[in-house]
């Protein structure tokens, strides 16, 4: 059996990706919004390593900066991430590429760095051009304003519909000295897997190649963000980015160093569900006694995209009934399970035991807490995972009806 | 290229299921609802043939009414459907199923026909036993109440929180002298395919053998209910039940009854849509230039069941960026496209060409329209597909956070 990753909340403090040694950031408004708030985020890797790895977006259709993104970490070298808020240039045509490949030249020529070690991450609107002649003229302020402790910056400048910004660090004490791992994101809405967040950026001083970079970064993803679905809504831009530094001067073992990265993502994850657009209630489904974690997960993620179930929740209504429904929806050859055995708890009440009802409905008690436990038992096997989603509210449907994002 | 069927609205005074020759119905108030609305419909077949065939839900959970069902169309004969509102019979144990089995023994006994040719549909809220003494009590005046002209009365006692009833009739003047097709329907949410509609019953006295009405009504539903998808959830109790009493005398070309039984299925099916929980937009999301049906459906589908995307409708935003984030999740060996040539087009107005940006969103009115027509073009094959939603508003959330269903 797979242990799953427990999601907490952080300290909303945290100095986010320059915790560990050998990183400057800076967030700065370059006037890409409309409302004057901190648009344009730089994270520069001073090494002496400069590893890099990433994951991004499964959409088909994806962002001009995760084409550009993609090719900029395949060598496993990458010296600074340049993030924006504002636009996602995305269907941008021809052009919008253009724009990414000029925003890598010039923040490589700011800093010093080759543009082809530059990764390019977007976020806004699709389907319109950014005004990228104010982007540019952010770089050298964004440049300029590079600090050892910007890590809140970056977090607060790549906010979008986000209400708060979302840092995470970790301190990890080994046998051979101290490593850190830190890390910001932002995303409230279009969360889902492949990846579940728009754009996060992890950063460590430990002593690890690209290889072991890219697998730790695989393996906290898997656990982590891609644990996450909030709405069903897969972005396009979603691109998370490991970066690391050495600084430590110390090697950690790549399980120990994937732990940690995992732990930090972990964090990170959870100040996403926290802050999904609209919601009133975090929801952990839980799926246990599952043939395998895929099975598991696939039937987590057909209870989390149950509209009703989100509905029910939302009225804190323990509507059990949808959450069967939803299972049932799962085809026998991606999980095993007997219908007239699976049992259902809600805030560790059994109000459904072997496909029927069990304790009152009353009894679960739903209003006034914010997270919500929904235990599906399939009674298959030993394998458990958790996926965590949000209720379908009424402010979920007014912030995206209202605005174009 | 297969042409795909218009779902046009019909007229909501059709005789529905008693339009055909050889059929009774009825619909009375036996108790089950608290508003002590019609709540318990009769449908006889009076012959002279007795054929029958249906179609269940694909989900894995599935009432017992269900599970009797299957078993009493198995031998292609079906004398009658009774169908109550009032309690879904679903999640109920054992105790369960011995409720649906005294159902269709007592209404045998008041019929004069055998229970196993009785066909049980349930509909309400998930896991609670029925007060099947209540329901028991309704059937004889049930049967007392069955008249030739009971269609309307009996598709206004399956209404849940449908607010009209369901009713389409058609009339088919053939070589050998006339014939026709009636129905009606239930369904205003847990819309989504296999099949779309919680109950359904459709009627004709055209002269078929079982083989025939079961090849018609699965090509039917295919094309029909199976193409509704207002909220993405599948419920555990759909049902569509073709009878057919021969008594027009005249034995159609098979084409030709298949396709006025997906006609008379087409506008129950757009009905379903008009009613759905909350919604102010119908929406048809019509996949175009795609390599096969299955292609232009699963893309269809992807659209249909973004909340993003069916939120910014609600708000008469043509958030096209959404539409094509959501088409972009469609795995490739799913849906051959290329992004880079993707067009779409709401009600008339090609906003998106090749991938990206083209006329204006201002050019595009949403607001008044009761129907918006999305048109994707994959531009990879001849094949198209209409799939039929709905937007996701306040009133959605409403009627599905405060009631339990």
């Amino acid at each position: 059996m797979t242990t799953t990753i427990t999601l907490e909340g952080a300290d909303q403090r945290s100095p986010g990706v320059t915790a560990p040694e050998g990183f400057r950031a800076s967030g700065v408004t370059a006037g890409l919004k409309a409302s004057g708030r901190p648009d344009l985020a730089l994270v520069v890797n001073d090494g002496p390593l400069q590893v890099g790895a990433a994951v991004f977006t499964t959409n088909r259709v994806v962002g001009h900066p995760v084409t550009w993104s993609r090719q900029a970490v395949a060598d496993g070298v990458v010296s600074a991430v340049v993030l924006n808020s504002g636009g996602a240039n995305v269907c941008t045509g021809p052009e919008g590429f253009l724009d990414v490949h000029r925003t890598a030249e010039t923040v490589g020529a700011a800093l010093g760095v080759s543009p082809g070690d530059v990764v390019v991450c977007s976020t806004g609107l699709i389907g319109e051009r950014l005004p990228i002649e104010t982007l540019l003229a952010g770089v050298e302020p964004a440049r300029d304003a590079l600090s050892t402790t910007g890590g809140p910056a970056a977090a607060t400048a790549i906010m979008t519909t986000d209400t708060v910004a979302k840092t995470a660090d970790m301190t990890v004490p080994g046998d051979d000295g101290v490593w850190h791992v830190g890390g910001m994101a932002k995303g409230a809405g279009m969360l889902a897997p492949g990846l579940a967040t728009m754009l996060c950026v992890i950063t460590t001083d430990a002593v690890v190649d690209a290889a072991t970079a890219d697998a730790a970064l695989r393996t906290a993803t898997r656990q982590t963000f891609d644990r996450v679905d909030s709405d069903g809504c897969m972005s396009t831009s979603d691109t998370v980015v490991l970066l690391a530094s050495g600084a430590s001067g110390v090697a950690p073992d790549p399980a120990a160093f994937a732990a940690a990265v995992t732990a930090v993502a972990a964090q990170l994850a959870r100040q996403l569900v926290a802050d999904a657009e609209g919601a009133t209630h975090d929801i952990a489904i839980t799926v246990a006694g599952a043939q395998t974690q895929d099975a598991a997960l696939a039937v987590a993620r057909a209870v989390s995209r149950s509209n009703l179930f989100k509905a029910a929740i939302y009225g804190n209504d323990p509507n059990w009934g949808r959450i069967l429904a939803s299972v049932g929806t799962v085809p026998e050859e991606v999980a095993a399970f007997d219908p007239a055995e699976l049992d259902v708890s809600i805030n560790g009440v059994m109000i459904c035991r072997a496909g029927g009802a069990h304790a009152p409905r009353t009894d679960v008690r739903l209003a006034g807490q914010r997270e919500v436990h929904v235990l599906v038992d399939l009674h298959a096997g030993d394998e458990v995972v958790t996926l965590w989603t949000n209720d379908l509210t009424h402010a979920y449907v007014t912030e995206n009806s209202e605005y174009s994002t």
